[in-house]
């Protein structure tokens, strides 16, 4: 836990200049506008220990495997996440020395601020040089909401003491590498860079290796009275302007144009990433930054939520919103929801299961329909690779297997016990399916792509189980479920459900749906759910999680000692494994994805079993396990579930927020209000809410898109509204009350 | 499988050059004494694809390791058996053309011979060079038997055709490398070398980085009329001497020294090694060949195995005689059987469970009794390291875990699976114990040593289990056994009677030989291994192999096809892992080891549910099934299996003798005739035989070394003779009849 930051409802503020701060503020500041995005890296450079980071979505790099003992199926390469062309850099000289806070005399006043209702990265300090010059420096910037393939930086360097000259040099810079490459490739190939010093423009392209994606880079720059030069470097281009004796403020912007071959053919990259900048320099700054405000405000419009009573908490639920929104914009079905994002380049890929089982939910109620489809869209765009990858692992027919983590539909990851066994993910693909339709009552994706997803994941589980005369039902071995914390396991009770429902669910679309399934297959479907093998304690409500559960030295995490934790650190593998600690929900997962299924009194007792032995080391795990306390009324638990869950990356409370953020769980702590406190689901097509409101909270609001209408829901003590804000009237049951809004 | 060389008694004969067979052959020809050992390259270099590898016993480099996704607990480096100075390189010229087979116009009437008797590599053949010159090529060398720290080298160059100039180059060359390299490390700093052309000799010393063992080379060459130049490069030293318008051959001599830092001071190695290189010189290189020869005529005196009728059954016992004793002299507590020994990188370390479950019985039979005694003293001497690798894991109150792999104790593997589950080796260490008692009748070790590490493996199963009220009974979770085609089981039986069987046995230890452990300890020892959880098939003898093990799909492997096999390369892990199959010996290997414990019933019904269901895949597996085969009666499935261990490297079965050879399962090849064939056990102190005459041999014969007699067993269709050859008088059980011998 590292907890360094201002509370502010809207802001996120950093104050006083922390090098050991720098790389965990680094990816909490990050902006990116769904497209591309970038950490907080200073525009000026820096010397000192940090990560610079600029990322476009979907351009990736297929890395080279590293494993030590290479198991038969391993994928061939990992997707890295590429850090991409540094289109901040702006160096500053001030009397022939480069600004850098790293080597500077003094930093004072600094101040770092993460405006986030008007999606601005925004810094100021006053900086001693090594020479005594002193200048004020305060940069602004962002990456436009409003049109994509645009961003723009400020940049104010005011002459406090002894300047003599200033030079800004802004520059496009392409000499970039990842820190996390396997084997030291040079990830780029470096297609050419130019500068026009009489136009202010500058041009920079490079072309990835072995998976050819261009990007172009281009600034038109505006600086008042400047005379630009040009300069070059290697795989690096930019302009110089020199101020002799400046006695005011120089306020110097940047337009950037960034042009990727998702959106262009890879000729015109360069000419399009410029016209874009040159456009942008031609509205200006001050217009330009307007739209993207604009852009924000209707954001936040549809998806804010509102905690009065507790800033931390406020700032904290802000905080997880405005991130997944910089992170995915729901316009092109090739993109996903990275588990870092645009914020660094930690696990690779673009995809987990989090898409399916935490993402959805946040964009189905918080944006308009087409967004949430996108994300169904590009399952279905990659089944033909998930059919490879089950092929790969043996299985027939047109089975498919979802990749753990992926750019393109092919497996990246390479832990046999995940990678291989850790399945479950391919039922989050049905789960998304049913939601999908519980939420917006539609079928358009489900009738055709939905299906065919449906079938091929039902093909893969019937080929993956086989009868157990012994057992008497079908069984499930070798797997690895939510919980990491166990590998290799046979019969995962939630695994097991989830495969059954899966194909129950299957045989239910293709009726529906007329798909092409023969009889025969339609009736082993059925008749595998039916007698799946779902282990159970012997007269108890316990589902277990896997065989051989009980046979575990069961005790609570409670009595875990203080150096022990987390274990995942402290523990060796094969200790955190035999153990019964538990990473994350998993029989509870089941619980919350099945809710209907079962009784409160099977909630609570599964509840009181597995909660106590749960060490919640998954940033997934607290909200699940936060709305189920919701649902089982337990104020406390669900406050502290919420709490962990929240301030994660803000607070930095497992010490990682320097690799990046954690996007993904970020939807979960949106769920956690929404599903949790707010107790909201669809049930029958009627958004129904049963709703709790945490202790030291004076109230809290949130808004949900729902079939073309925007409702809020506001709980304070006196009770739970819930208002239409836009759109046809409907029903509405509220704490057990059905209400007619119009 | 590749079957090219020629069956003959005595030698292993490659005739005709064939550049693929290149690695093989480097690694089958391969020669060593225990102390060093070489691949068979070739003298003169060779420029096409081959593998260089000279290795030091006891010398290896800490590489850092190498992993995908890191396991808290893994060990920080893997221990590479490292490839040496290159002492046998000797370059010829021919007219200023380099001999290089590889770019000859024409190699003809090629041979290479390894003759197994006298411990000799020979090669001889016609080269036809670019230039149209024709010279025949005959080389001789050994690493003599007699003097640990020689070797010695003779090259034959007879001009048939247009030869104008010969050159001889000898050369010591330590501009070497692995290919194993995790990282592109250099392993070696180079210490100097030096030729003196007047004295004919040269000396090169090398360190290892990390490690610091110093390793010095020297040769001391002879050739009639020349005149030496000295010849410098970059880590290689050597001597140049021109020969024009030779017209009879070139007979050319090299005596090489080799002394590491483990036999003498650093400082001090270049002289030792030099001395021992002159010393060959001034004894001679036929006395010096005399001397190694007498060698290994002992060495045959004690150990060889006769078996006729068969002469490629013949050749292969011999072929694992010969590399067993090239590996393992037993002069050395430090030193170990490594899986490859001298004849590849792959595996690195030194050790194994191999060591004390195959290679041990051949050692103590075929060798006086101090060469086994080393091989105990070994794990003594690393009970330090052991227990630290226990604490590594949690493990407290000097409890150890012996490594998987090491060199020096410390662990070095880094698969979670194996390295932290895979801990059935530690009873095997145990069983050495009980093993070497019951052979020698002697406790000198066992008294003290043996204790100590009987006592800290104790220690270690004892917190590896807990009590289980559910099960009633002790279970062991997270285990991966013998079969490694099964990993993170529960209750393996193999480990859990094992265990239990160790700690009945540190019980009795600590009594027989009065060692300090409290009654409570011991007591909680006998209370586990009287409840320890071991799975059996309800009304059945069938010992599950695990918790579950009934829940597979069971099939025998016949009903796989042969595109599936083997099972390791054409199938996906997670594939091998939920199927039946099994990878070797694993409840099998129990009823080996605890032979007395079981009927022939139990041990028929086992053998004839998992046999089936065994592939074979490791080299470990055919021996230990062949010698229950035996026990069994069942004449050919012990045949079938003993020629799928004795030519495993020979035939090549599985297209892998490139990488080195299986030195340990050559001690399981032993096994089967000795123990399979043989039927030997001892049984109170008696040799016991119970013989079978496979179909097609007609008389085998082996020696035994037995509390300081030498006994002879001859098998033949008239019946067995028991012979003792030298010793006092013993009695000896022949197939169910006593004979008193004297």
């Amino acid at each position: 836990m590292n907890k360094y930051l201002k509370a502010d409802a809207w802001c996120i503020v950093e104050e006083g200049f922390d090098p050991q701060n720098m790389r965990s503020s680094e990816s909490i500041f990050s902006i990116g506008n769904g497209r591309f995005g970038q950490r907080a890296n200073f525009e000026e450079g820096y010397s000192g220990d940090h990560m610079l980071g600029s990322y476009v979505g979907g351009v990736y790099y297929p890395d080279r495997t590293k494993v030590g003992w290479w198991k038969n199926g391993y994928p061939e390469y990992f997707a890295k996440v590429l850090n991409s062309t540094n289109w901040t850099r702006t160096d500053i000289v001030v009397n022939g020395e480069m600004l850098d806070l790293n080597r500077a005399k003094s930093v004072e006043e600094f101040q770092r601020v993460l405006n986030m209702r008007r999606g601005l990265l925004q810094r100021t300090c006053i900086v001693e040089l090594q020479d005594g010059a002193k200048i004020r420096l305060e940069t602004e910037r962002f990456i436009s909401m409003a049109f994509p393939n645009r961003a723009a930086v400020e940049v104010r360097v005011t002459p406090l003491h002894s300047v003599k000259t200033i030079e800004v040099q802004p520059m496009l810079d392409g000499d970039v590498s990842n820190e996390d490459t396997n084997w030291d490739d040079s990830f780029w190939r470096h297609e050419g860079h130019e500068s026009h010093a009489g136009a202010g423009t500058s041009v920079l392209c490079n072309t990835t290796e072995k998976t050819e994606f261009t990007v172009a880079c281009a600034q038109a720059v505006s600086l008042a009275g400047a005379t630009w030069t040009g300069m070059e470097a290697a795989k690096a281009t930019g302009l110089s302007a020199s101020f002799a004796s400046p006695e005011t403020q120089v306020v110097f912007h940047k337009h950037v144009g960034l042009v990727s071959s998702l959106h262009a053919t890879p000729a015109v990259c360069p000419k399009k990433a410029l016209n874009e900048a040159i456009e942008g320099r031609e509205l200006g700054y001050l217009d330009e930054r307007a739209r993207h405000e604009a852009a924000w405000a209707d954001i936040w419009s549809l998806g804010d939520i509102r905690i009065e009573g507790d800033v931390e908490a406020q700032q904290a639920i802000r905080f997880n919103i405005f991130h997944l929104n910089q992170t995915y914009r729901g316009d092109d079905a090739r993109l996903n929801v990275g588990p870092k994002g645009f914020t660094g380049e930690k696990y690779g890929g673009a995809s987990y299961w989090d898409t399916e089982a935490y993402c959805l939910p946040f964009f189905m109620a918080t944006h308009p329909e087409h967004v949430a489809e996108q994300l169904l869209r590009y399952r279905h765009n990659q089944l033909g690779k998930a059919i490879e990858n089950a092929e790969k692992l043996g299985f027939t027919d047109g089975a498919a297997l979802y990749p753990m983590v992926t750019m393109n539909g092919e497996e990246c990851h390479n832990e046999w016990e995940i990678t291989f066994e850790e399945i479950h993910r391919n039922g989050a693909m049905i789960l998304a399916l049913r939601n999908h339709e519980a939420y917006t009552g539609k079928t358009t994706y489900l009738a055709k792509e939905g299906v065919e997803v449906a079938m091929a994941v039902a093909r893969f589980w019937a080929q993956r189980v086989h009868w157990s005369a012994h057992r008497d039902g079908y069984v499930m071995l070798g797997v690895t479920g939510p919980n990491e914390y166990e590998n290799n396991v046979n019969n995962n009770w939630y695994t097991n459900y989830l495969a059954a429902w899966c194909l129950k669910y299957a045989v239910e679309l293709v009726r529906r749906f007329h798909a092409k399934v023969g009889e025969d297959e339609l009736a082993q479907w059925t008749d595998i759910a039916a007698r799946m093998c779902l282990p159970q304690q012997m007269g108890t409500h316990i589902r277990l999680q896997q065989d051989g559960f009980l046979d575990k030295d069961l005790m609570p995490a409670a009595e875990l000692s203080e150096e022990a934790r987390p274990i995942n650190q402290m523990w060796s593998w094969d200790r955190i494994l035999r153990s019964c600690f538990i990473k994350q929900a998993d029989v509870l997962q089941g619980f919350y994805f099945f809710q209907d299924d079962f009784s409160q009194d099977e909630l609570r007792d599964n509840f009181d079993f597995y909660e106590p032995m749960t060490v919640h080391e998954s940033s997934l795990s607290p909200c699940v396990h936060g709305i189920l306390a919701s649902r089982l009324g337990r104020k406390d638990k669900a406050l502290e579930m919420y709490l962990r869950t929240s301030r994660l990356d803000l607070d930095d409370y497992n010490a990682e927020a320097y690799q990046g953020l954690h996007i993904t769980s970020m939807a979960g702590t949106w769920m956690s209000v929404v599903e949790g406190f707010g107790g909201f689901r669809v049930v029958d097509g009627v958004p129904t809410f049963q709703t709790m409101l945490p202790e030291g909270w004076s109230s809290f609001a949130f808004k949900l898109q729902f079939r073309g209408r925007t409702l809020e829901v506001t709980v304070n003590s006196d009770g739970t509204d819930v208002a239409l804000l836009s759109g046809d009237a409907l029903s509405v049951a509220v704490n057990g009350q059905t209400l007619a809004l119009d």
